[in-house]
């Protein structure tokens, strides 16, 4: 009989997926499920964070907090939405001191604030460890909202931050090495709702994800989605500071780092060639452009060699 | 310092809620939040079930699923909304087989086709027990919201269903005594979706809510949102089949499971007097009128007699 373990977490969302009946506009398999509101679409996603998964030793509750807010409004970010508010399910040890989740709150709360949300509301229970499971809401007119397909030939790839930062932190504390900065990255991720707003009110974006499970599994979901192929430049990839030095210290090779580690909660998106100076103007220098929908594979531009980008990504539940 | 264990659930949400600051037009401490959308509220409550808390030895992985679902539509019901949709966020062990985990979803989507909702979307993560975690999302006109706090001096009391069974299914369960009834009614609450609906366009309830935490507990709730005192005939009370039979059998007093234990997840509400032919009505068997809103105290009326009522009700943690 085949565990979770066996199947991992992409294919057992495929399978449960096989089941469910919908009728929303967008449903389950992209960053967030979108429901006509009429004019404009609400969106919706969950996500829940545990210690077994996410929470590494010495991130302090406040930080906890913080992250399980943040990969909410990075999922409503990735659809162009504004985000609207917040509900956070926690379970928790009853020995634990209330000062811990007061701190956990606070950085709910502080989450909620920067990106311009309300904490709408909560639950409370008893557990044998530290689940918390957020859900977050948001607003998008219905001709704005940015989905994983709809990139077409021709299409410019862009980022809106550094990769590579997130990786870099969690090897830097696998490997005791001082790089706070990288540290930060990883347990305080920020969510690019502005960005997700700005691309989403340009009207020129033709598809949009965040990068949780890295680039290249990113790359991979709106290729597949997309129904064409994506060419990625090595180079042309903007690498957090100390990453390479991280890199360097740990063992873990520049390439595993920026491609296929994840956390980074960066927005991936593409758009066409000429909206390219507008959307540069209205994001500053939150773009960076790293390459081209082209032709039917994708593939990793090095030099002057093309090599097949390898789109798997991290996944839950294999090892 | 104070644990969780120390403060209780109830307290615990209290303090937390006094460091939120919300925009929204209903906040926490209500069964769920409402936003506002201009012409309507979407409303949005989310509910945690753990092993520890919730799942009795017995239940099966459907049960699990329905109940998670269930639990998080009754609040929705509670506020006069209609269902939109359900997100499910879960944390399950690793060496889970996946059929297991396929039946806790079917037990979700059954749910939530049973009240004409969606499954919007979900998380899986692995983790040490079994989490689920609901968010349900549901819609309703703005002067037909249902909130805890409205009732006047005059209104009549009532519920949409017998009380005590779920009660007596977890005293059944406990003390070995043969009630499948009851155990069922435990373990597959039944969402008042349609009867909130009802009970909404009416416009003629001025306060309700879901009886979670027990009947004593939610007339404790309505009484000190309204600031005036409930009065209920315990004569008047309708009480599930068998619960008298499984208070004997069990020693566990009637007043106990009817009043105190909770689980039923039918609505309890108040209206004006002249709206109760139209209500009946509208609600066929499913009303029950149990008493009214009466001077500053909550009483029990047991005969002749008058007692003050008792409405502290189950909370987690605390034991």
């Amino acid at each position: 009989m085949k565990t979770l373990a066996d199947l991992g977490e992409k294919e057992i969302v495929t399978l449960l997926l096989q089941g469910v009946r919908t009728t929303v506009a967008v449903g389950p398999g992209d960053d967030a499920a979108a429901i006509d509101l009429g004019d404009r679409y609400l969106v919706v996603s969950t996500d829940v964070i545990t210690r077994t998964s996410h929470i590494p030793d010495g991130m302090t509750d406040w930080q906890v907090g913080w992250f399980a807010a943040a990969v909410n409004f990075s999922d409503i970010a990735a659809m162009g939405a504004r985000p609207l508010g917040l509900v956070m399910a926690y379970t928790l040890p009853r020995d634990m001191p209330f000062t811990r989740l007061e701190s956990i709150s606070q950085g709910v709360n502080d989450c909620c604030q920067a990106v311009g949300a309300d904490l709408l509301g909560g639950d409370t229970k008893e557990g044998t460890g530290i689940v918390l499971a957020g859900t977050a809401l948001g607003l998008v007119d219905k001709d704005r909202i940015l989905l994983r397909r709809g990139a077409r030939e021709g299409d410019m790839i862009a980022v809106t931050g550094p990769l590579g930062l997130s990786a870099a932190g969690y090897a830097a504390i696998r490997n005791d090495i001082d790089a706070p900065l990288a540290v930060k990255a990883l347990l305080e991720p920020q969510p690019r709702t502005a960005e997700g707003m700005v691309l989403s009110s340009s009207g020129k974006v033709t598809s949009c994800m965040d990068i949780t499970d890295g680039l290249a599994y990113s790359i991979g979901e709106l290729s597949r989605q997309s129904g064409t192929g994506f060419e990625v430049v090595w180079e042309s990839i903007p690498v957090g500071d100390g990453v390479a030095e991280v890199a360097r210290k740990s063992g873990v090779p520049l390439e595993d780092l920026v491609l296929h580690f994840g956390g980074d909660y960066e927005l991936l998106f593409t758009f066409s060639p000429q909206a390219s100076q507008p959307l540069q103007n209205a994001l500053g220098g939150r773009m960076h452009i790293i390459g081209q929908v082209k032709g039917r594979e994708n593939q990793l531009i090095v030099g002057e060699k093309a090599t097949p980008l390898d789109t798997r990504g991290y996944e839950h539940f294999r090892r």
